[in-house]
């Protein structure tokens, strides 16, 4: 027998989010998480900085849902209301706990600044309360059960919310919601619009399958989420799978990963395993390129240099680019990206290395060479690749799109 | 005399909310709007597509604020149910409005597209309620009255709404709204935690203050955000810059821009001004630094070149970093960093350069050299100053921090 299922609320408290000036991306964050392990998201409620409508949008979430997550609040300013508005809601006393207070101790100590009183604030918990731990931040989250609900207060800091979620959370509802057994993939595809993937997966994105398949498009990565629910964990992971390989089998090379990887990871990893090194040479990009594969702990296993070559100048002089081929077809050329890879690879003395120079926008755009206009050379020991694309948005996303360009156009060449 | 202050609660509606695969941001642009116009949001609701729960966040609204403005559920297939839940909210019946239907068919008519059967609902609206026109597509939006508060209903597509929003929303709220005026104003820190920012500006953060001071904190920056009410835009901009001033005086330094400044824009903006180029070598943050900077249009005019020496001997043969120092010291020391920022300057004859070197993690640390330290050196025309910081975060975190911090060290150079 399935119990009824258990229903979700989330509350998001900040006069930041009310003024419009942030926009709230945690309660979809975590409305996701919540559906990957079976629990659906009821409402969820935006809220000022006043103990008084915390304390109504705990009473409202509870008369609505079973499960109730607050973000946002925790922080050790007047305005981080949200322990009073629990302590009020539970009808308990705010109590220091010396164990917290300890931590936070630790907490600045290891960072060498000292401890301001106000943080000492975080340290109270409603009496009779649950510490939610926070290793990455001095904001302790909060559980609590009143009527055989139960409520979480998180900080509203993405990066914080986000681990504690996956640390403390999502653990203990999944227990709660057991009855129910549910399998999550996720595909990760480069290389094609969300549009077009959706297309070549025709019917399997139909609402009432199962298992369900949710596409959404991110910074040019589509990811394919695959949801199969079943009675038992083993069944609905079969199904999941199931759906995963006829996935691949449509998609193919547009599938670069799996859960949350990322290209430079994929990229990393091959070129861990085949012991090969890389360098960068860029202009447009910036040390964005540099920045996406040192992001990937052990990148220095393969990633030995970049060079970020702005100016002509930097690149005659940094990597060997001649002067008159900058001259003859300009700095935005397929030439000068082939000199660009060319040169620092034999500088670097690497097996790899890959050049971008285009042109990011807003200005600088020709008729002839437009705002977007990239060129990307990935030298594969001596073979070289060049392509000349045009990526149509504002700086920062043709910046991305070039970067990302050049890591598949890499990892394409591996599946070679 | 002023009025008591009108109050705004936006209600969002639609199960693509709430299942975390849209991102609510009409919220976060109608809360704009209004308080542009001087109405602040109490709160916001997103509802799932069901005409009990519209109805409940009706009522909701009803008793939390003056103004209320719905989105979604507009539409013309079964899950659209917002003119049902006015319906019921209202207590009265729908009514088919001949005008909209007219209108609806000549919509179609003029796309050369058949009008389907289910289009018709959309004529329908509560008996006694007026029309909000919509130019831009099928859903007329409504506009009702209850025991002297208002409701709009707006359909769920953004450029639908905010035109709707634009065109007859807005005007007839500022009329409403006539005897209050707003002024916002942001400053942008960093240097300090949210908590000693707090502690230094004391009960400038009392919740029942005008102007009213918000204080966020992301990725280390620090934004406080003004807002002042009054009877006048003068009057509000006048207060608001008394409390500018007034934080500005307590900060100092700290403050290091306005509204959505970065760091990267701010020294950007410095160097253009004084005519000066940079150059900067890079080891932990990979290219972060180089990004932050080029993240800028027409960083150009000052950024001519950067290093990403990953590995010891980049470190040497590009920057000129003596290997007795790397030997003695260690990659990480405060000696290769000012070798690397004085190689950088005189490799790209820049006038000032950054050096940072660090162990970004999560492996690599000591007891002596622990992941986090990071040592960073600025060099302003020949004259160095160097620091060394443990940053106790992970990998991007510790990565971004020695960025900023580099960038604030050139910042903090220029104010001497």
């Amino acid at each position: 027998m399935v119990d009824r299922v258990k229903q979700a609320c989330i509350v998001s408290v900040g006069n930041e989010l009310l003024s419009g000036h942030t926009v709230d991306t945690n309660a979809a964050y975590i409305a996701r998480q919540l559906r990957s392990i079976g629990i659906p998201t009821i409402s969820s409620h935006m809220v000022a900085d006043l103990q008084s409508t915390i304390v109504q949008a705990l009473r409202l979430a509870a008369e609505e849902a079973d499960i109730v997550i607050v973000t946002g609040g925790l922080g050790p300013t007047d305005d981080d209301l949200t322990r009073e508005g629990f302590s009020e809601f539970l009808g308990v006393e705010l109590e220091l706990r010396e164990d917290l207070l300890v931590r936070l101790g630790e907490y600045f100590q290891r960072r060498g600044v000292p401890m301001v009183r106000k943080n000492a604030l975080q340290a109270r918990i409603p009496k009779g309360a649950q510490v939610v731990p926070n290793e990455w931040g001095t904001a302790p989250g909060i559980l609590a059960e009143k009527d055989g609900k139960v409520f979480f207060a998180l900080p509203g800091v993405p990066r914080e919310m986000e681990r504690m979620l996956a640390a403390s959370v999502l653990p203990r509802l999944r227990a709660m919601a057991s009855s129910q057994a549910m399998a999550v993939r996720k595909l990760k595809c480069f290389g094609a619009g969300e549009s077009a993937i959706a297309e070549m997966i025709g019917d399997a994105m139909d609402r009432d399958r199962n298992p369900l398949v949710n596409c959404t498009a991110h910074m040019g990565v589509i990811t394919l989420e695959i949801v199969a629910t079943s009675q038992t964990v083993a069944e609905a992971e079969r199904l999941a799978q199931g759906q995963e390989a006829a996935l691949r089998e449509i998609l193919g090379l547009l599938v670069y990963g799996v859960g949350e990887e990322t290209l430079a990871e994929v990229v990393g990893r091959q070129l861990q395993r085949l012991g090969k090194t890389l360098a960068v040479a860029e202009s447009c990009t910036g040390g964005l390129l540099a920045k996406l594969i040192t992001d990937i702990p052990g990148a220095s296993g393969y990633f030995t240099r970049g060079w970020v070559t702005y100016s002509n100048q930097a690149k005659v002089e940094e990597l060997g680019v001649p002067r008159e081929l900058i001259e003859r077809y300009g700095a935005v050329s397929e030439s000068v990206a082939e000199a660009m890879a060319r040169g620092a690879r034999r500088k670097a003395r690497a097996d790899f290395a890959i050049g971008i120079t285009g042109i990011a926008g807003p200005d600088g755009g020709t008729d002839e060479k437009p705002v977007g206009l990239v060129c990307i050379c990935v030298d594969v020991e001596g073979q070289v690749e060049v392509v000349r694309e045009v990526f149509p948005w504002e700086r920062s996303f043709v910046r991305l799109r070039a970067a990302q360009t050049a890591l598949e156009m890499l990892r394409r060449g591996f599946s070679r």
